[in-house]
């Protein structure tokens, strides 16, 4: 699986007014466009992730999944402002001819949109089989099927909003907070704030699971007074995102998340939500602290042509990420059931 | 209300085996004790919280509250390692002279409670009415009526556990986590990770916080897409914290909770609850997501003399703060039901 990459000759205009120079999308595909035109499936991805889903989504994309290139013909970018290929605060400023770092700027859920979309023209796709991301992902998916309503079959929502909560706007504060108290943050060099961004890793983890999930990994003997299991944990998974990300691509992906509301600009967020054509599946994790179940109710209440399924995991957000086998069965259910109306409605006819 | 000062002369052994000369114990009192020696409340506070519950818990005690110096020897100590008074980082260590900064010993709530109990045998008082606490208070009343089980009439254990929880512990670690990510946290010099500590207090808000809670009260316009007002409140309340307290109190005390565990060289939690034999009211915050309900729970489970009430709340675990006419009801259910008990038993009788 190879990176590839789009670069975008003309200026790219931020929400903010802002522009971009040469904007670089990378993505992966895998499989190959069918002549129907109808299986391309997008894949959206969260906050750290890249374009690879094979990677990071494995129980449900590659071959022999459930999600095959042999069926399918697979699409994932990597969002604007991070660091996997796509434009992103380590990348030369064309007007500069130095690295972004501090100079980059904001960005919105839009912005990373209007960046799928002109690759989605590029590539000469007029029709989306099934649009899918969870979280940041599913952020991203949400905006987008509010903005070219026409162009999604099926549209699938998983442990995401339509609007970022004060909470989840708290909780990225904080981990922002954690980056600035790091003095070398401050520094334009590619390796600034790292250590705060260890600590903020080790923030957004908390949200990612919940009190169970700790309780029910992270035990120790009775005689303990220091040296927790739960302690070493938050270090071993903050250092482990230091060694694969940037302090700048994090602050900025962050900002984009708190920037989500699809109503701004819309009237309101049901408004915005009532925009949306596609045949849609909003799945909710029982446990997930981040984005609890009644942001996806809200989905559920906006979108009409929509469904909402509650699964159960011990591992809050991160659900979304690790129970794959209970998503395919949802997925599976999901294009069945339409398949039948289908046919009922064929035989009604 | 000042804030008088009890030097202890000998040395103060710690849990670890570190000792601490010329420890400082800083506690007010208000009130006196009656003839009948059985008027004494002792107040034991929260983790950065000082000796002054009039300040911090006012719709519970002081002059015509519930909990009155008229009626009532209300005491209460500043913890060891804080820094309102009694000995702590920037303590002077007596010996070499110097603050004793990074070179301050790790405590336990073990060590708290001896520091209590040494106060207590200075004032000659032999029996508590009620011993109350909420969240750090908490764990130190439960540890000190299993330690000294006789002093004990009443017990009064808010919002706290028996036995500090994993997901807790990982909560304090990022706490530690972003003040370790403040290079000056490294400095011999009182106001060393003020930064880091910003942002500390800032990840413990989310605790004591929950979805609702900052979804009621931190409302913006529909047309943002930055400056939101969470982000804002979140550093407005770091802020507040650095202004009152240093890093150095701040990882200590959260080390001490994290140590917190009754069943250490007693077998098990229960065994050690099972030591309790004062009347105990648990109360528990429904909506609180740092020390949950279920941990209420295994205190009633086991202390024998016990009853659990859930008091219902918008602020999570800040609830056992605000939420002061809510216990001061269940307070008084629960001294007029034992109270009705003796009746019943002396008719019986």
């Amino acid at each position: 699986m190879s990176t590839k990459l789009y670069t975008y000759k003309k200026e790219f205009t931020l929400e903010s007014g802002r522009k971009i120079n040469e904007l670089t999308i990378a993505y992966t595909s895998i499989g190959k466009l069918n002549e129907a035109k109808n299986n391309v499936i997008w894949i959206t991805h969260a906050l750290t992730a890249n374009a690879n889903p094979e990677e990071w989504w494995n129980g449900l994309v590659g071959k022999g999944k459930f999600y095959n290139p042999e069926k399918h013909f697979i699409i994932c970018v990597n969002v604007l402002g991070s660091c996997y290929g796509s434009t992103g605060p380590l990348s030369i400023n064309s007007d500069t001819g130095n690295t972004y770092h501090h100079d980059f700027p904001t960005i919105t859920i839009r912005d990373i949109v209007k960046s799928l979309d002109l690759l989605r023209l590029h590539l000469m796709i007029d029709k989306i089989n099934t649009l899918i991301g969870g979280s940041l992902g599913g952020q991203q998916a949400v905006e987008w099927a509010i903005q070219n309503p026409s162009v999604f079959e099926n549209l699938f929502l998983i442990a995401t909003n339509a609007q970022h909560s004060a909470w989840g706007r708290a909780f990225n504060e904080s981990q922002r907070m954690a980056i600035k108290s790091d003095r070398t943050w401050y520094s334009y060099s590619d390796d600034a704030g790292l250590r705060g961004l260890k600590a903020a890793r080790s923030i957004a983890l908390l949200s990612y699971r919940n009190y169970e999930t700790y309780n029910s990994t992270q035990l120790d003997n009775d005689e303990l007074t220091d040296g927790f299991s739960a302690a070493s944990y938050q270090n071993y998974q903050g250092e482990k995102l230091t060694n694969r990300f940037n302090a700048f691509s994090y602050w900025h992906l962050s900002k984009a998340m708190d920037s989500h509301n699809v109503g701004r600009g819309r009237e309101s967020v049901a408004n915005a939500l009532s925009l949306i054509i596609a045949k849609t599946l909003i799945i909710a994790v029982s446990s997930d602290l981040l984005f609890p179940v009644a942001e996806s109710k809200v989905l559920a209440e906006g979108i009409s042509n929509s469904q909402l399924s509650v699964i159960n995991s011990l591992y809050g957000h991160d659900g979304f990420l690790i129970e794959t086998e209970q998503l395919k069965k949802e997925f599976e259910q999901f294009y069945a059931q339409h398949k039948n109306n289908i046919k009922k409605l064929k035989l009604a006819v």
